[in-house]
């Protein structure tokens, strides 16, 4: 059975985020960035990439740097560029663990909804681009909202962590439950992270409905 | 803004469950009679209903007297006869709000994963077949071992409620949080229900990695 506390030691791990502009990668830099973590903000412009993560007291370069130098790297870019981005970064991210935490959302008048992803999920996406790394899914449902305010210090939800590879889900569960208030909790196999990224859209109606940032606790675990 | 504790008054409504016999349709039309409705448990075979109905100390009878008699309907059926079954009833169901619980599912040595669904999800396929009715999602994650353990006296959990007609989900949200410790969460509309329903695979997932029993709560609402 497994411990949820009984987790590899991640302490020392440098996290690079790959779109680490927009408000989800920036949320989760500082985070991690106050966690204790070396944190590389990545964006196709040098430029901007600096400008976020000074925002926040991090580095930032451009994507490829970013890949290549980080020990762990989330792929928090829009779904618009995704697969061509990661196509671009394959040499740079061969051998490590590549976390996806990309959602494939439409939005019309009557709120979100999921895209069609012809692989499955954005996940299963990345993985087929990156034969060589690592693919988990991750920090889907994290408002970047409650990642970004000052006033936030226990985030206070439970972060589902997909994929294959026992050892990388164990590391990426352990990162989570660095972020103070989180738990990362096994979600399953990549095959099933479609259903967890699309899911996003009902956070989105919750949200409006309820006036919320809403997350998810998994009960009983 | 939506409020958790203003809703409808549901107490007196009776509740018809389709596929009463199985263990999600019998662990809800338990909880339901705990609370004080009329539970009617149905099934194609009038015999098979009544015994699944005595064990409980609820009435059953044949689906189409059932889905003929009940205020409410639940569907409860297996994936397989989903569609059938509610073809055959589409006379009897006119009118009424028909709350679809039915996880799409397959299984491998891999464990759980999502089946396609041409309508999108069962509660599409529901709403397609079911012109007359009011289709709601809910009741997708709620485990069937706890709602059956008479030593669990609060069930604990959120209830994701889904659909396009306000009055429908606000009635079956007032419903759910008739059973002791859950609360009915509006969850979206029904052409979100797809990864409502396909997250069972994840809970599946869960249960077995942690021996739990795992459902879900919505943080921040």
């Amino acid at each position: 059975m497994a411990d949820l506390n009984d987790f590899p030691d991640v302490a020392g791990l440098s996290i690079g985020i790959l779109g680490g502009t927009g408000d989800q990668g920036k949320g989760l830099a500082r985070r991690f960035a106050l966690a204790g973590h070396t944190v590389l903000i990545g964006s196709r412009s040098a430029e901007r990439a600096r400008e976020a993560a000074e925002s926040i007291g991090v580095r930032g370069a451009e994507n490829a740097a970013v890949a290549a130098e980080a020990d762990i790297v989330i792929v928090a870019v829009p779904w618009d560029g995704h697969k061509a981005t990661l196509e671009s970064l394959r040499g740079e991210l061969a051998g490590k663990i590549v976390v996806d935490c990309v959602n494939p959302l439409g939005f019309d008048k009557q709120g979100a909804y999921a895209l069609p992803v012809e692989e499955g999920s954005a996940a299963q996406q990345a993985a087929a681009v990156l034969p060589d790394s690592r693919v988990v899914a991750a920090f889907h449902h994290v408002s970047a909202v409650i990642l970004l305010d000052p006033e936030v210090d226990e985030v206070g939800l439970d972060v589902l962590v997909l994929g294959d590879d026992r050892e990388a889900t164990d590391l990426v569960q352990a990162l989570a439950s660095r972020i103070a208030g989180v738990r990362g909790v096994y979600g399953g196999r990549l095959r099933n992270a479609g259903q967890v990224e699309a899911l996003t859209a009902n956070l989105i109606s919750i949200n409006r409905r309820y006036k919320a940032h809403a997350g998810f606790r998994i009960t009983d675990v």
